[in-house]
């Protein structure tokens, strides 16, 4: 019977409340299936820095390299906008991010049949869309320095940030979308700026010839990242993967995930490297959408997006893929009856709460 | 009798057909009204460098700081990949923006009525769309050093960029921004990523500031960039003027641009400080658009927004805001009658080519 540890990290606003729905899943795979969850709670953003004054505690950083797993909530609100820099909300993700080494970031963009018509876009352009953004989460302008404001004197100041990127950091992302490629429909579309960047230079010459040393089954093509954001909006279903460094993934996994209309509805998962001795894998779950602070406490927030990056737990970190599509059909299951949260309601569904619908969920397993 | 010196700089691809339109409404006006246009071409991108092995000549770069205005095409195609980074076609584009101090891009995203439907987006979250992307031009990663490649040994390379903003450039941009807003619905939206970056920390602190001294008639919004993409594509309306940083502004003008799902349609005007002593700015003027190799010489391209970005220098660079407000319905008109080229139209359309498509704007005139 296989045992997984968890480190359950709600974080601010609507975290709280979505954690709770992926716990009565975890709860019912402990009762109905022959693996058990070993789950531990923790803080992080804003809720740490109201108890230690740090964005994550040194002891729950701790905790989240040991598990087999971290489920993060969200972080954020107006409510820590002043804090110092150093311990605003974010830093406790970023710091999860680095010191976990969680630089495979992959979000898919599905859109579930039953929400095509949620999106702004025209459903023949969404409907049927399953495309996979693999961001590169470790490096880049997020952790380049210098990243300081000087006082020039005479009222002027300078703000810098750095990006920068290592061959062997391009060629790792790189691997793992070619990997993933592989297990889907065999395209990968990398993007950056070469035309005014020289980490985009170099970003695209490690791409090509990392696809050269033993990946060259899979098709790969190049597109300024730009001209991707456009293709994004222009027509979805020409992607299969795409693999971008860490900003223009920021940028372009929010637009690809609000193409699908359901920004509630979209998970994530974070990777490190495979341990040497053991194949595994340090990971970090999360929904792509944010804190929403000013719906929290309403039983407004959608589960789902927080549910299905538990179902990327199962897949990738634990290797369940029955498991993992057990949850996934779940979800689609509950959207097929018609229930909406009220993030998806239209005039005339019935909207259900976050409670409501996590345990619609868990009915359907 | 007002005269106006103007430097073209067609480029590669389709700048020089598209280019030949501008000069036929650039005729009419030469004939059939009280101003007069002195016009001198030159070369930039691949069309300068096989000719002078630059990107553009030190010759051509001096006419464009003396004249009124300079008229853009576009730069780049496959031809030139692999020449060096230095001189690419994009680095004469580049140069234009540095030397002549072009800090202000403007880039409307107007939804044409006509056209509504040519949108991957639904008619009703893009009809009447009519918002004004102000990117600052000169700064930030696209200019910031270091920027360089350099070899660690051990088979490893490292790519730097630099992303560098001072006081003054956030000031100036802004400034641009709130008056352009008065002049329409008086409503600005910042965006940058504070939670990330340094000098999005320092961007939202002088925006705020700047607002504060001079411009809290206008209404001041702040957004995260990755949230301000997504919130493009939910629903565009919500915004009026947006304004951002280099990198940001490239990658939100085009998805921006594409929302109208009339790329081929939309212009742009680069701007400098009024000079102290005449108060004219150097201004350039310039499609969104790319070169477009692939329909190359095929009559294929949409000259309008290469036409459009001429009225832009009618009303921004010569202040001749009737005869903007003249050609901008002689498209208007144009596309009411039902004339597309190849990129707007759809089953049934009668398609025209560039030069029919130029002539019947003309013809409006
Ligand atoms: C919260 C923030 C630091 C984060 C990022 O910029 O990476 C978020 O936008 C994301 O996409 O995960
Ligand atoms: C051609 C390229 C250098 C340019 C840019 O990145 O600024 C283009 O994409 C644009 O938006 O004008």
């Amino acid at each position: 019977m296989a045992s997984h540890s968890l480190l359950l990290l709600p974080g601010d606003g609507i975290g709280a409340e979505i954690m709770k729905e992926v716990e009565k899943v975890v709860d019912w795979f402990n009762e109905n299936s022959d693996m058990t969850f070993d789950t531990t709670e923790g803080h992080v953003g804003g809720a740490a820095y109201d108890r230690h004054g740090q964005a994550i505690s040194d002891e729950d950083m701790a905790k989240a390299l040991e598990v087999d797993a971290v489920i993060f909530g969200a972080v954020g609100g107006p409510k820590w906008d002043k804090v110092p820099y150093d311990v605003r909300p974010e830093a406790g993700l970023l710091r999860l991010r680095k010191e976990m080494e969680l630089f495979a970031n992959l979000r898919p963009a599905i859109c579930y049949p039953a929400l095509a018509d949620a999106s702004s876009l025209k459903p023949e352009v969404v409907e049927g869309l399953d495309i996979l953004i693999v961001r590169e989460l470790t490096g880049g302008v997020y952790f380049g320095e210098p990243k300081e404001i000087t006082d020039l004197g005479n009222g002027q100041k300078r703000g810098v940030d750095t990006q920068v990127y290592d061959t062997y950091e391009i060629e790792r992302i790189s691997k793992v979308a070619f990997e993933l490629a592989r297990t889907r429909n065999n395209k990968v579309t990398s993007m950056e700026k070469r035309n005014v960047m020289k980490s985009g230079v170099l970003w695209n010459e490690v791409v090509t010839e990392t696809h050269k040393n033993g990946f060259d089954d899979v098709e790969l093509d190049h597109m300024l990242a730009d001209a991707g954001g456009m293709q994004l909006v222009r027509w979805p279903k020409q992607f299969d993967v795409i693999v971008t460094d860490n900003l223009f993934g920021d940028m372009l996994s929010d637009v690809a995930a609000m193409l699908t209309g359901s920004l509630g509805m979209l998970p994530s998962a974070s990777l490190g490297a495979p341990d040497p001795v053991t194949g595994k894998r340090k990971a970090l779950y999360e929904p792509v959408h944010g804190s929403a602070p000013d719906i929290a406490g309403t039983g407004a927030a959608n589960p789902i997006a927080m549910i299905a990056s538990f179902a990327m737990a199962l897949r990738y970190s634990f290797e369940e893929v029955g498991a993992a599509d057990k949850v996934e059909k779940a979800i689609e299951a509950t959207l097929e009856k018609g229930l909406r949260t009220k993030d998806l309601a239209k005039d005339g569904d019935t909207v259900v709460t976050t409670a409501e619908m996590g345990e619609a969920i868990v009915a359907e397993l």
